[in-house]
């Protein structure tokens, strides 16, 4: 199997990537590693148990089955989605380029979309009236320039956004499963944008979206997009946890500016107060965008990306056949000095004068026995037992 | 006569500077040239008629009488106001600091208030409610912490921001004269703003003030200010006038947002795209000037600014005394060389490879000529003739 391209996974494949993604303790970070290390998702879902005992686990970690990844892809099927891994030609190429993107989305409608240009398009569920015209209207003009629109589905400004776009190029990307519509109202929106353009979805079908779910559905809506636009957002709200995953994934931020008066646009003028770009108008965001677009594989053409994809081919030594007594103290020295605050894994490989690949190996047991956990940033943090 | 300091003017010294500044072309530009050339106003208006003559004016250059100066003076004093120059303590120290202060301005209430810190706040004559509800409470919350505002008594933000901080102190620069009020249904808040608060004025006592008045007042506004607020403002409105002068001017350019379905927040929100500082209340103000403020002369301790004051001592040689048949040939390079479109005089320095006291020589004749005229940002054009 090669990394480097982008190719469709064999079904056996498939079914190896989706029982490690599935398995205990396995986040997208984690997955990536083990897919690095060894090279098959196959060969680490044979490691998981030893590796997963060496971080500490006294129980035997739990993984994912053939039959449930089996009924996962049926039942993605039957709910007319697949299950797209990052190195397949219709999985949407910005996504694959981010740390910790989803190893297999469930998609429903028009695959291509997520491979021409994209913005994003968040705001309040609250929104006013005003708010909800220019989410729309700027989602119409976006789309008339051949941009694509996403939004998380949610009330507000999210719907008037994929309505905006909804004849030119629309993506939803939701918070449970491919199958479950959330907000109950948006039945028929969801329905029209299946239909018409196309649901993302990380977490298993069937999943109805908890609280957890929102902030990590957010960082797959800046993702796939060249630029994330805030229209009302109010401090602390989900918009701004989007805003910053942008950040965080080197998008360009747009916020619209509102009055001081309206607390559902304090959160967009704080955007603009840290350096987001002031959107009136989707030229405003065609102006510093257009470029770029011109750079992204489009429907007719599609470039290579394998570059920018995360997957790459195992290094020549795999760091897990290092001697187990260096990765077992590296393992202890970073158990003692990790928090649960999130800790930078650049500062422990500077802090304990290790090589990354030792650091890397045991974060990556530690992780697996439960012990650890993945922030975005390259960051970990000790799970408070 | 000292111009190194603050110091008070002799009667016969005020009649002079006034004489100056209101002779014919004559602005306030050329007047500091002239009082650096001369040393003093009235060796200046000996030498204007020949200086213009030099500058190929055929008639004689109108030159304002003492009695008209003592006129004037005698109408200000009517009004409740008197006439105070630029080097004299009661002068607002920072407007002395621009490079076209008025030489003299008529003002009426209590002369501390331009000396202690200063904010402007301006805004559409036609503002929301909204909008002026945000400048009256931040003009109080600026009040409340010892800064004055100034405005200039116009309907709307203008007229908001002066009542928010008739308590704690305000100043309003009116684009006429300082008994003509503008406009009329403001006679009550002008009465107010005297009585409590300050007034300036550029123009003679009676003007009543026309089109071309208000950018020459704004660049007051802006040059009293430690920095300038943009309330609402459409794009080409007087409030963006006041806004680029601050910016020439060194001062802060603050910015409320507003929604972009409201043209009165196009001008302030083009000005946050061009950097202005996002302002949604009077903290974004303060924590941006607190520290500069409190550098500034207060009430309590004047500090010496005599630095910072346009006019200096003249220097040792008098440029006017140079070769005539230099400053003639730099006179007729001049002539041909500009053009109604204002050119920087460091520009022409640079081309004609003269040195700048022979331009400035031939830029003060031509001027005096009624030939050229200046500019602001240290420009001048051809008047067409």
């Amino acid at each position: 199997m090669e990394y480097g391209h982008r190719q469709a996974l064999t079904d056996d494949e498939r079914i190896g990537w989706l029982r490690l993604i599935r398995s205990e303790n396995v986040g997208p970070v984690t997955f990536w590693h083990l897919l690095q290390h060894f090279g098959s998702a196959a060969d680490a879902l044979d490691a998981l148990p030893e590796l997963s005992r060496r971080g500490g686990r006294s129980k035997p970690v739990r993984i994912a089955s053939v039959a449930a990844a089996e009924a996962e892809i049926g039942a993605a099927r039957k709910a007319g989605a697949r299950l797209v891994a990052a190195q397949e030609p219709d999985y949407p190429w910005r996504l694959a380029t981010t740390e910790d993107a989803p190893p297999l989305v469930a998609l429903a409608g028009d695959a291509a979309l997520g491979n021409v240009p994209v913005v994003a398009i968040v705001g309040a569920r609250n929104a006013s009236s005003n708010g909800r015209r220019i989410a729309r209207t700027i989602a119409q003009k976006l789309g008339e320039a051949g941009v694509v629109v996403a939004s998380g589905l949610a009330r507000g400004i999210d719907a008037a956004a994929h309505t905006g776009s909804l004849e030119t190029g629309t993506i939803a990307v939701i918070a449970g499963g491919i199958d479950v519509c959330y907000p109950p109202e948006h039945d028929e929106l969801m329905q029209d944008i299946a239909r018409r353009g196309a649901i993302l979805a990380e977490q298993p079908v069937g999943t109805k979206p908890q609280g957890r779910h929102f902030p990590r559905r957010n960082r797959i809506i800046s993702g796939i997009a060249s630029g994330v636009l805030v229209v009302e957002a109010a401090t602390r709200s989900g918009s701004l946890i989007t805003a910053r995953c942008a950040g965080e994934q080197g998008r360009d931020v747009f916020a619209v500016p509102g009055s001081p008066l309206d607390p559902r646009c304090a959160g967009a003028n704080g955007l603009l107060r840290d350096g987001a770009i002031l959107t009136e108008s989707a030229d405003d965001i065609l102006q510093v965008l257009q470029p770029g677009l011109r750079d992204a594989p489009g429907r007719a053409s599609p470039a290579p990306v394998a570059q920018e994809l995360p997957v790459e081919s195992p290094p020549p030594e795999a760091p897990l056949e290092m001697a187990d007594t260096v990765i077992a103290d590296a393992r202890r020295s970073l158990t003692d000095y990790l928090s649960p605050a999130p800790t930078s894994v650049d500062d422990l490989v500077r802090e304990f004068g290790d090589d990354l690949a030792t650091v890397a190996a045991a974060l990556l047991e530690l992780e697996l026995a439960g012990k650890v956990e993945r922030h975005p940033g390259n960051r970990v943090a000790l799970i408070a037992a």
